[in-house]
């Protein structure tokens, strides 16, 4: 994937989630923005119903490890529907 | 939640709510506004019916506390129908 | 209402009013822009009645004080029908 | 009107008005731009009939002097059907 | 029109014309920005007929000569049908 | 067209036209941006039938040399449908 | 294509293409960045069906190799459905 000193970094992943409504979004985005490598998560509420919440999750960073980002998703009982949009970007070297 | 020295903090909280008309939004707004970590509140009044009015109510900060806020709006008399929006940001340290 | 250094400060307001045809918009925005606090009135007619208009006052200012400027809007024979909107701040004192 | 260092001054006037059709709105704005007080002025056509045209004059200043504006306007053969919108700013002095 | 050293310019003009569809408007763009006083002419189609085509001609300066702005129109064989904008402002002299 | 000095160029063109659909777009753009006087081409398909893609041509530049852009475009297969913008300025002298 | 020194270089790249759901975008995207000239990529994904998805691949950089690109989008078993949008620029010399 390039030369040696050139890295490819997610900087940006909107995500559609479906979650319990039990589980405050205050919660779940703190959750997030501890994953490595995010600096800012942003949570909407699109659609509510009897049970679970539709929310639109973007999280940005200069280089969100996405691994560590859906392992968290789902210890919080939340299931990732889709992943709508990625953002990479090619730098010198990882941030 | 990270390393030591790291905070994840809220930036931006969007709430839905229902209040009785006779609270007016400039005590309303003022009172959640003294809530710690809360620098600018914006209410907008988006429905009116006989006794109550929905709002949409924007609140930011630097670290917004939202068990206080919480607490506020609950002794105004006002219900929460919803969080609509989350912003998280991690910092070095709690600001 | 926090420490005693802050304070919180109204800095917008949208106000919703009916006005009688005959009070010129010119005088009135002139006259909420004399009361304390104030820098600027923005009026805009949005409906025109036979024998009254409806009209969107928005006023800002760094510190607006509500009760001078409710008491203006009445004494030229306008009322007020709701408040759109109100946006405060916190500042270190009262500008 | 406020202390005596302070003055109220009109910024933006946003006039509906119906003209004759053999009236140029070159002309027209050129006349209204004369006024004292006033710095641009932005004619836009938005109905054409057949002997008239409805046009929306927008009118800048650092302190517009709105009887002399609408003594042009009615020397043109030019009538005001509504004033939309008044921007008004408080200064420490007049302009 | 003003003390003396006054002046008022014309800034903008927008108007509305309908022309032959043999003159493209890269020529007829080239003769109305050689116009006394104008920096830039936009012209967009905005509809196509057999033998004509619609145009709206934006034309920018910081004192447009109208009067040799409708005779090269003219002379290039565009009817004006109407001026659907003009900006004028006041400048200490003439630009 | 004016003094000696002065000179009008073109600055943007949309073209709207024609192609088999065998021509890539990143070939026609690299052709159309050699052309004398072009800095930047943008190129987007608008519609896609069988044999044919209807393109809408963005071209800017500092003085486009409209005839040999008409000349490109035609060696390579593309028809020019309309001029649907041309933007052109005064400049002191040709750039 | 120029004189010896001038270059014309792809700035931007808008693919439409159809992917087998189970490639993930966040793959995908990084595998196309690693293409030389390339400096981000985002990916929207637009339609989601049984076994693929349609995605819209928005791809930057300062002088891209398509050739490469369209290879690498090959061998991720993506077809490229239309390329909707190319823009170039001519500088100096290729960066």
């Amino acid at each position: 994937m390039g030369a040696p000193a050139l890295s490819v970094v997610i900087r940006k992943l909107l995500i559609d989630a479906l979650k319990p409504r039990e589980i405050p979004i205050t919660e779940l985005s703190k959750a997030i923005c501890s994953a490595k490598g995010v600096k800012e998560v942003d949570i909407v509420v699109t659609e509510v119903d009897a049970k679970t919440e539709t929310v639109k999750i973007t999280i940005i960073g200069q280089n969100i490890d996405f691994d560590e980002v859906a392992k968290i998703i789902a210890e919080n009982s939340v299931a990732i529907r889709s992943i709508d949009q990625v953002v990479v970007y090619r730098t010198r070297r990882a941030v």
